[in-house]
């Protein structure tokens, strides 16, 4: 059996990141990936990168197109009932935000992991994990996984990362173990689409409005990403075009600013969903990004705390395998966790603010709205937000 | 029957404060009050003052005994699982808070009214309102009253004020006449004591703790008044003593800090209840006070916001009798609710933040903490709490 000291289920951007971090380190490691790397490279999800993402992409040599293609905003606008109220991001905080798409964001980590020759396999399921237990001179974890060719093989490593996305079956076995799965599930969803239209504005629009939440969002130039309140039991049918723009118009539209039209080409619902998965490891098996945690999309949070576990997570690993000092990697969940449950709390937070909950009563609308002006018309308030927006530095750790 | 310009229904921080500030405008009022001028005097209350509420005693007179006696406080602390953080108030927001009892503020008021010879009739009780709509010209309000020797008599007025406080009937005519009474339940209350001990710190604690709320709150150097909190069903023969001080220590104590013991004279259960009455007018009938909203203690908004809403009542009313301007006194509703909405919002923040809900899951829990974490690790998260704390000024008109 092949081995290797840290085997990686998926090239999400959790697992992608960790695998070029430890190779910065002289470790190597092989990533699974079941879908196809076109799959993976065409998939729209994430847009808003933090600071401390962008840095870490700059720093790790992987931020050149980055550097020359993302967006980076300076503001944000809230708007309540059609009165657009900026937030101005970088002269509260000092930092911006970069809008760089997800899947740019792994064709990055992808390309440079194939320039440094790292073992990257695309539709290559992972079956099953086992022997993660004990000292990992003694005992090697083995994983079972089916490539491409669709033959079964076997790989022994000393570590394994389940960067396996939300549906992760490995959270299960800490959970079966005494660990806590905490959720919370919202009364309502988004319905997202992709359009080929020019920018609204620059920024993005946050909108809340009797009808429900917007979100103008951008993605290029020529393609946008608009977000509308719906019922998380709504389907894309009952969603006719007409319908989409007389709503998006509704929310969104204020003053000298009218949601730019053009050919809707995606159409799907969003979930909303908080989860944390506590501890995140088990033995020599730890979970990060998506296969731990879930945030909803309305923080922007997802992404960057897929890359935030693994900045925890590489240096831990990098001491383990090079010193044989496991104390970081023992800490690794108290050192992770707290960083997630403050983006929980952010995204619970932001998603409260700005939609209404179905048949909420005179009191909640009322509070929600005076929470809105009392957050806005401060400036310690829209500061407080901004801080928490454009997120909190990685966390730091020497190798 | 006699006549006066304005009838005020209670002699609470709103209806006292009302007919000084129209007394200094040289329009004369009757204030009705049920109760005993001692009993008025003697019931605790409220303690905390904003510096609006300072500011308007300092400038029309009545500030002299409060100068000398409040404790101006500098901070507050917020203690999570018996670790205290320090919330500098003046540093963060310029503004002190005063600790001065609502009977203090009550006695000052009263003596005033009679110092300049205003009518303050004690033990006398409103029965009804009546005719209190159309032009006050041609239509005077009848008010009907029974006095301390039993007789039930008669008065005219132009206006009529309710603050008469959180069970007002006089509210009731306005839900009848398709107004809103927006409400919020709480599943907790408070469990409040007073106690005959030295202060436990200068500042007040704000405690939050798995076994749920504790407030560590002074009245005067030797009278402290603690909170625990407890289900909203409890009764004072539920909590002996020794329970009392054993949750209090558990929940308030801090490395350094022991809550201060002493013999506990007054045992009574606080209900959380947040209410909104839209609009707060009728006719010439206008609601004041408790007598339109309840908040939560939690925020310590209830005097302050009697003391907001008379800011209005006061100009708007001197310019309608005047100068037959009734402007302000039409816009009173749109130019109180605001700062109402804003404070229940506050109060149900601060109250959601610091309690546990009974049977609350684990993510409620985390996420809790999460938030006064986010809030009490930013320099902006501080100062936008510390800036609602204090108080917003109160709203200023011409007169
Ligand atoms: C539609 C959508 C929109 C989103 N929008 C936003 C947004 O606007 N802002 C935001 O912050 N976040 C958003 N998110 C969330 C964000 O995309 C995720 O938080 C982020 O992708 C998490 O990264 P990850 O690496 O942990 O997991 P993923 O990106 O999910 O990667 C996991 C990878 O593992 C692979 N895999 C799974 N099982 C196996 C297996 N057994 N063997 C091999 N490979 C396997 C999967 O194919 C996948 O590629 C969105 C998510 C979705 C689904
Ligand atoms: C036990 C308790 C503790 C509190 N603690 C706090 C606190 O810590 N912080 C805080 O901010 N707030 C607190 N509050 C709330 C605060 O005391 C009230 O918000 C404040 O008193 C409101 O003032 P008001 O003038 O509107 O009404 P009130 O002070 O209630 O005055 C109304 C007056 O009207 C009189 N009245 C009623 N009906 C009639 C009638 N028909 N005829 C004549 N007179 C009548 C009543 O006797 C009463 O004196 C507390 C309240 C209670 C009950």
């Amino acid at each position: 059996m092949n081995h290797v000291p840290v085997a990686i289920i998926g090239a999400g951007p959790a697992g992608l990141t960790l695998a070029h971090l430890l190779h910065l380190q002289g470790i190597e490691s092989v990533v699974f990936e079941s879908r196809s790397r076109r799959d993976v490279e065409e998939t729209v999800r994430a847009g808003i990168l933090e600071q401390g993402t962008l840095n870490l992409m700059r720093e790790t040599g992987v931020g050149e197109r980055m550097e020359r293609e993302a967006d980076h905003d300076e503001a944000i606008d809230i708007a309540i009932n059609n009165e657009n109220i900026r937030i101005p991001l970088t002269e509260l905080t000092g930092h911006k935000v970069a809008i760089y798409p997800q899947h740019e964001y792994l064709k990055d980590f992808i390309a440079k992991r194939i320039e440094d020759g790292g073992e990257l396999l695309f539709e290559t399921t992972v079956d099953s994990v086992e022997d993660f237990e004990g000292d990992a001179r003694e005992n090697k974890a083995r994983i079972t996984y089916t490539g491409v060719d669709g033959a079964t093989q076997q790989l022994a490593a000393d570590y394994v990362i389940a960067a396996d996305g939300s549906n992760s079956p490995y959270r299960k076995i800490i959970t079966d173990g005494g660990g806590i799965r905490a959720r919370h599930e919202y009364p309502y969803a988004w319905f997202g689409i992709l359009v080929e239209a020019p920018k609204t504005q620059k920024e993005l629009i946050y909108a809340t409005h009797p009808e429900g939440f917007a979100l103008i969002s951008t993605r290029t130039d020529t393609v946008q990403r608009y977000y509308l309140q719906c019922n998380p039991d709504d389907t894309p049918e009952m969603w006719s075009d007409d319908r989409i723009w007389e709503q998006l118009h509704l929310r969104a539209d204020s003053p000298g600013i009218t949601v730019s039209e053009g050919r809707i080409f995606d159409k799907a619902v969003l979930r909303f969903r908080s989860a944390v998965t506590e501890p995140m490891q088990k033995g020599r098996l730890f979970l990060a990004g998506d296969a731990a945690h879930t945030v909803p999309p309305t923080g922007a949070k997802g992404l960057n705390l897929a890359v935030a576990d693994v900045s925890v997570l590489a240096p831990a690993l990098t001491r383990a395998i090079k010193r044989n000092d496991t104390g970081l990697l023992d800490d690794y969940t108290r050192l992770a966790v707290p960083r997630i449950w403050k983006a929980q709390h952010f995204s619970y937070w932001m998603s409260s603010m700005l939609h209404a909950v179905p048949g909420e009563d005179h009191f909640a609308t009322q509070r929600r709205f005076a929470e809105l002006r009392s957050v806005l018309e401060s400036e310690a308030g829209q500061r407080y937000l901004a801080e928490q927006y454009v997120g909190r530095d990685l966390p730091r750790f020497d190798y």
